[in-house]
């Protein structure tokens, strides 16, 4: 009982247990590149199914492929896409070839898969072949990138819900700490009165920024190369295949996807990833931003700013009892630095393309794809485990408030800058307050300091009839 | 004759030139910043006055400003604008401090030039005050933002423009080498043909994809932050002047610029930045691959791939005589570089703001400034003594079709893949060509592989009526 | 029969599968940190036990532990270096919190392991304590750092003996090429003549200068900040296992480890990491010039360089049969794209440390190892799977000197350099060689041409008595 | 009178003024690369120039010039060293060629001035020419490599003077700090006591490591490719030049200059120069980190940590008067994020390099030289506006200790983690010390917990005689 077969390429013959869906081309691949010892992401091998989902049916239209052939690759695809066969893509994620192993990978389970279901043999080329019935049509040079939209497109509209979620959970906070009243501080420095919810809200609408041009790069993830073949001139792509291949996809993938016009340029320049990485660095520097302002608000709880308090999530420290720690925006920064890091080398990988093709695809999707799918997952729980359970410290933020100079800046259209910066300088070397030193050098009657010095008041645009008069005169 | 004036603040005073326009901050941060030793960027100077006219022209509105200091503060700022007192500004671009320091520089030109204007000396600012006058209404921390997307704005139109013009070149030559067919090459190995003005129009469309970036983030771009003041929360912006300031510098700069509807979010985050940059930066790499792709296609003479002849700029080399190098397109390369850094140093500044503020928008503008005015001067000598005078070697193209063995990929849907790889491997061993091997082995007929074969059918999708026929039956 | 036991902390209670050794801590942080869903890397667990084991060596030793408890935790920690229970870290190499959740994960795995070997149930802990035992006299903050050293350590020495292997294949090739003459090639553009051996010779010494930089990090590397536990002042290590605790380590791991001389600092700066992955990145940077020159060179086989063949590892398209592309250099290049961007990630979170801490280790440590493994395991396929296998085209690399302009550079001593510039402009049109034009033009006799323009001449040092003479006389 | 002059080379002629020092070739490169327009760094300039006069010694005593030519040579080279014709190097710091502009417009320069030294005129390059004589015996592809180290070289030496100017700032801070105590802090949570001196003996400890690395780089600079000329062989360099070119050049430049042993790949691969950046780079981060720090610890003066005052050197802010900002440490912070993006440009431009010669020098000897430079001119800031006037804010400091809980992990050997993480609780919610909560719950005596909880002890090494008993009899 043979548990081998043997299949053969221009290069030569390798063994390949019996069991096994991928082929020569495959293991060749997984061989050649050792190199992560990861997985090619599930969102990426499912775009591909479906894919070939799409050229099966493509070519059967046009009269290319039997009916009985075509439906064996579409069920074929469709296990993968159902889950199935996941552990048959062998070949790692930074591979050489742009994507070629990735393709063949697909090609190969899908044809052994499909011949079982037409009651043949894995292995048997010679009926159904992976490069003559799965890929017809088709180039790795078309497959990948259109593949890695696909794939980059689904793991963006999570990112987007995710980041929806987020922004109702800051609005919330907005709302809930609108009423407490804090100093605003300028390079770490006291400055002005703000209330907390203004910088919750704030927050908010820098995230909802992000969303707006996730869907602004959507819109150009769409346009896919599928029909141009090899390098973009559509050489044997059938002329019914290349006018119904996309919107079959679109069709299938229920995306909006369009040919692009020139496929020479859509096969050989990659910038529109470097577009998406992009987005989703801005986005990660945002967040992480907000996550570095967080870990100062609560900073404490005694020694530190302590104007709002995290929820305790997990012990802080092995040695320092009691100890919590800001571990969740800390986790944040940590995705946002990967994320720049990630966005140099797809920049470079995009770079570094040459003619015809960019054969760093494989680094591209990699990175991106990772980028992406940690965001969404930080954000996740940087809204449950984080954002959600702030509570803010009113007391203390008041007490901040009412011990600050930074107030003095109200006084400015009244006495002028410099007078207010001499108030400063003796307020913090005497201890006294503005309010009594502007009352003890007559500077401004009780009346008029009550309702300039509220702070409430300093929180909103406008001064009260203030003229700023030159001496000219 | 005393040639200096002493100018005091709340650190203590110091001695300024008498013909100096700038004052004691400026001179302080000079000493405290000695870093560059290079001058703020001419458009950001020129940003900042047009702020202080709308400013200044603001708060007379609002009946907060005598019209005779306006009209001093708008022509001694219009100075500015026409280029006098650049060199007044003294102050390094790499400064501590969120820009304070060259607002400052700001206010205190324009004081003093407006000083002399109203018949006063300089440094008399008991009577206008740089801060109390010409800062009125503003913070630094909402000057220098919208000064830094007003020089952005402009520079990037320029870039639009020198962009327009390349894209018009790189689509004269896709018409001029439209009739030139050539091998097409992936990963640098041969692989199908295609006509050289294929490519040169994939460049095209690729360059006009970074236009259409452009035109994205200078949306972005048009909203601005000013009457946020201090920290956004617009303290001592008086009401007419919070509503009509930004309205107002519309006009002047005839921008369509929109004040921020949160300017807490406005002040402290600037997300904008980063993805101006990167809308910059992916745009240089687009140009970067292109021109390796030149240098690639024209490298030789006599050793390369010599498909195309750059123009002769100068001497390549002080050694070898009569060598031309493609410095042209090496000079991309490294704006490219340049720029794929700066990007890094833009997002790590936006990542490290804190709280009401990001001090560090001095080194974001300097970068993003230099990368668009880098890449806009890359691009006019990329244009004017690269693109344009590219000459083709059609004859070298043509041989080069000839004597490669990818045209084999037009035989896969009559003969399989298998077949055809076989017959590459017995051309490369035996010297002989496809089509001789093709007719030796009686694969197919001459009259079909005349058709097949001709390497113009290959630039253009479809193939002849071929079924993938399986082997199933 | 209950399968859960419960566990609590400061936080609350949690249920705990009683088959798991890692504990309450652990499951916090992995429902807290599900960012990458990878493990962290083996090599850093395993630090993490042999630091475990040195602990309680020296805890024992001081008179701080039982003998029996120290058994069990040294056999613990042990079966975790036989590769046992590394499912059990569970934790995300992603996290928040400094990598406390990788130490208590550790912590409670030994412990849960220890509480077993002692005759115990899981869970036990008021009679082994993960803190109070296995950690004792360590903290997250010694613990982790020393780790992250000796992982890299090790990782690092598996890649210098990859480099050695890569640097004798180079220099095999370099002696087999020896022989060979073709044309050097700067800016792509012809230059004059070298032996291919003197360009494999070249890649060999600038390999060979990366393991000396790995040599000169490694010293760095030795110095361990272990028995500084919280912030570097060593509260809570006993006086007898602080100055033991280093030489334990070293003895058990046979590497000359030492302890920091100041600990505070050892504890909060981050930059030996830095270096570490400098050294890295410099190596990926050379080894990617090295793979895109071995691109370069093999390009073709028709229409490009072709002065090598690289070894046929697998089909280099899906479309285009007989293809064979340059994969393992692709790779190379990729893992290098890779490794630049993880040293910027590396480089901002080294950077973003505050104060006693860098909360940033668990994403330094992940992109290290990350970089230093993938390196090595793409060295390993350059080497097998590409370098060793490279055959040298000798008669195309013949051809293209003889048909070269850029052998004119030797005849610049005699003629001098514009004389040689014309010579070489009328070569390009006439498609005269130099030999003949030079003759032609009776500059030299042939005697004389014959040595000078004798390739092999061309590729080492010297003129032949020429006198760079002026003409002022 | 005529006041131009007309060169020719092989590209045609140009009008050149007469006073101009440069030549056709750099007028060339001018014109092709507008790109920065900002000067050549003197010190690439001087070392240029000291490079022309090592040759021309050299050439001489090869009996290759005559010694009026060299001593003409010698003289107008040195003109250049003493500050003279600077504003005669017209070509852009970033300009394609690998840097034949730079070369050239030094051979022009120094060609023209010795023709004046002799009594010639400009331009009458067949009695001098600047690639006959200048150059003999040079390529630019050895002269700029090596002028790039020296400059290198020199700059970095002046970085290390101000790095120990530093570190003496922060030790005598360390010193003068010793006495104070207070909190240390990990994730910016209150953590355990710790000196203020200690902090700064660490900032001094890591900056002196910064120091050691740019001494182990200069050892790797010392080494240079001149003898190599155009690709490494040697070609055109006569034998006599070739072994004492680079004895001589360290003569007159008192370095300790070695010839490369391999000039192949002296002369392609530029990786010392990413390893000169990543040692910058990482003392960047350390310095970025330091300034952070500072600028937390002195935040406030109301609102923040407050531990520290930074020495007031400029006012804060244009509305906010008495404002202070940490604007020395925020510059140090800028220049850091500049720094990483150059090193990122400059590892870019080195993996780019192809075959004989890398073309991107240029771009990276600009970055390289101004990150050095920059980051030297920020570190004399640094030193003397912000470190050297720091002062303690003693009393806050132990308030701050006083009213943290962190001091309970000092009775962790005596009552176990868990037992003193409820005390923690405990006392954030009642309000009381951990002292007070200790005697309350009779865990330990009272003469016991004056010397546990002793802050200064908990500042260093050490329990008291605690063994970590487990419960196991």
């Amino acid at each position: 009982m043979n548990k081998l077969r043997i299949e053969h390429d221009s290069i030569g013959t390798k063994e390949i247990a019996h069991s096994s869906y991928y082929g020569i081309h495959s293991l060749r691949a997984a061989e050649n590149f050792p190199i992560t010892k990861q997985a090619i992401h599930s969102q990426l091998i499912n775009s591909l199914a479906v894919i070939k989902q799409a050229a099966a049916i493509t070519n059967y239209e046009a009269g290319l492929l039997e009916g009985t052939v075509k439906d064996a690759i579409v069920q074929a695809s469709q296990d993968i896409l159902d889950g199935l066969f996941h552990d048959q893509f062998i070949v790692d994620p930074i591979q050489g070839g742009a994507g070629t192993s990735m393709n063949m990978n697909a090609n190969e389970v899908i044809c052994n898969r499909a011949l079982e279901l037409l009651g043949n043999k894995k292995g048997e080329y010679h009926i159904l072949h992976p490069n003559d019935h799965i890929n017809a049509g088709q180039s790795t040079n078309d497959v990948i990138p259109t593949a890695g939209k696909i794939a980059t497109i689904q793991l963006m509209q999570q990112l987007k819900q995710t980041l929806h979620t987020l922004i109702l959970a800051l609005e919330d906070k907005a709302t809930e700490f609108y009423p407490i009243l804090k100093m605003g501080r300028t390079q770490l420095q006291d400055a002005v009165p703000i209330r907390l919810g203004q910088e919750f809200h704030a927050y908010a609408i820098a995230v909802e920024r992000c969303t707006n041009r996730l869907d602004s790069i959507l819109q150009e993830l769409y346009t896919v190369n599928l029909g141009g073949t090899a390098i973009g001139t559509g050489l044997n792509a059938d002329l019914y295949y290349f006018h119904h291949i996309v919107p079959n996809l679109s069709r299938i993938t229920h995306l909006p996807l369009q040919q692009a016009e020139d496929l020479v340029d859509g096969t050989q320049h990659v910038d529109v990833f470097v577009m998406a990485s992009n987005a989703v660095k801005t986005c990660a520097v945002t967040l992480s931003k907000i996550a570095s302002d967080l870990r100062l608000l609560s900073s404490g709880p005694k020694t530190g700013f302590g104007e709002i308090t995290l929820p305790a999530k997990q012990n802080g420290s092995s040695i320092m009892p009691g100890k919590v720690n800001p571990v969740v925006p800390e986790v944040i920064n940590q995705i946002a630095f990967n994320i720049i890091g990630n966005d140099v080398t797809i920049g470079l990988a995009a770079e570094a393309g040459q003619l015809e093709l960019n054969a760093f695809e494989p680094i591209i999707f990699y990175k991106l794809l990772e980028s992406i799918e940690t965001l969404t997952n930080g954000i996740k729980t940087f809204t449950d485990n984080c954002i959600r359970g702030i509570t803010a410290n009113a007391k203390r933020c008041n007490q901040l408030v009412t011990s600050s100079v930074g107030i003095v800046t109200a006084l400015c259209p009244y006495i002028g800058y410099g007078q207010a910066a001499s108030l400063v300088k003796e307020a913090m070397t005497s201890g006294k307050t503005i309010e009594e030193l502007a009352l003890h050098h007559q500077l401004i009657s009780q009346e008029e300091l009550a309702i300039i010095l509220n702070p409430i008041h300093m929180t909103q645009p406008g001064i009260s009839g203030k003229v700023y008069k030159s001496n000219l005169s």
